[in-house]
């Protein structure tokens, strides 16, 4: 499938995935916001809390595609590194920026909190970053050429990324439509191929299941000409009706 | 920090995971695995279905660490490519192998299911491979020098991991240890950065949580020295004594 959208790639930062601890959540959450955006996530990759590896996975991915947007180690402790990495591979200086520290200032002023220097960290911005707005836990997050910088905890990052989209210029948004066929897979391949083949310009998806001890595989059609999706989708359906279906 | 033990990487393909379709549960089965195995995952990729970039992939991760584990593609459909990329990135030809075709052929006669030209495509292996079994749906995995190409279908992936870790020459498990603390993270940084100093042999991860409305942090202190990882958690919890907790 060929598409003319901007492309994506996530980078998710943290030893807490890669150690099996915590359950990545963010990758999944932005795949579908890209999809329903006109954006075609085209990769994602997974580094540890590691200088080296962060600068280059992130000029690497920065290369490569439109956008790449990054999740985790924004926060106060000595193991969030991301900001400093962003700065090192641009070529950036990195220091507390007024606006920042003010929005942060004024959020623990209001909770009696004291804003001590492992807070200030989280004020550390590189030279000519766009701040994106954190509305759950303030610390911002911020944009440095094509990366946007986002917070690893869940809720947060969606919040960031809800307010980040509508300011990146999307493309035409992927369609697409499932079509269940009651049989295994191995069963539907070589039609589902000949039909794949007649139409180029979509991708076809075939995804086996087992339900009730019986096999089973839904198909689904994706693409960004909806008349196009709906032929192949009732081309797909004479060749299986759903009637037939053993 | 350091270790000596093996290092791995997880290169997950598929479109269906990239659309936001499916959520990922092998990346998160696999981390939990390797740790306890003593196998450091130190990087984890998602591609899509495109050969290009599964050959890449596979070169600069296979050139990289120790082991590479893929998930994904190995299907009968025509969007199953990664045998053919598996062989590309080696320089090794593919075809349909007879140990692989008999074990398929016995499972579908067993069944009275035709073993047609698709199901055929289960048994094409890149040269010189070793097999990886399959106890669910018997169309079997397969090594390459460094890389082990497993199924995407979660409950296959995961039995043929606990057929293939066995074999591979694990190092010394990673230890942990889990700290609850009843105090934000900001609260926490500035003496766990010290901690982390003091013991350079180990890795202290935080980990903020929100409960009935108040905010708190989970440590987690790693290492391969039991002993050392102790000593570090008893110093944690007199910092941060339980009974003195907010």
């Amino acid at each position: 499938m060929t598409s003319k959208n901007p492309t994506a790639a996530i980078l998710i930062i943290g030893d807490e995935i890669l150690s099996g601890r915590t359950r990545d959540a963010n990758m999944y959450h932005l795949a579908g916001e890209l999809t329903r955006a006109g954006i075609d996530l085209k990769e994602a990759r997974v580094v540890s809390d590691d200088r080296a590896a962060i600068v280059e996975a992130v000029r690497a991915l920065s290369a490569k595609y439109t956008h790449v947007f990054t999740s985790g180690g924004i926060g106060p402790t000595h193991d969030d590194i991301t900001a400093d990495c962003i700065a090192e591979a641009f070529g950036r200086t990195i220091d507390v920026r007024d606006d920042a520290k003010a929005l942060l200032s004024a959020h623990y002023e209001g909770r009696g909190v004291e804003f001590n220097e492992a807070r200030m960290r989280m004020a550390r911005i590189p030279e000519g970053a766009v701040l994106i707005e954190n509305p759950v836990s303030i610390a911002p997050g911020f944009s440095v050429e094509n990366v946007h910088v986002m917070a690893g905890v869940p809720n947060i990052f969606s919040a960031m990324v809800a307010g980040l989209l509508p300011t990146l210029t999307g493309g035409k948004p992927l369609l697409s439509q499932t079509y269940r066929i009651n049989r295994p897979e191995s069963a539907v391949a070589q039609p589902l191929g000949t039909l794949a083949e007649k139409y180029p310009a979509l991708s076809m998806g075939s995804y086996p299941f087992v339900q009730n001890g019986a096999y089973g595989t839904n198909i689904v059609i994706r693409g960004q000409d909806g008349a196009l999706v709906e032929a192949a989708m009732m081309e797909l359906a004479k060749l299986f009706p759903a009637d037939e279906q053993g």
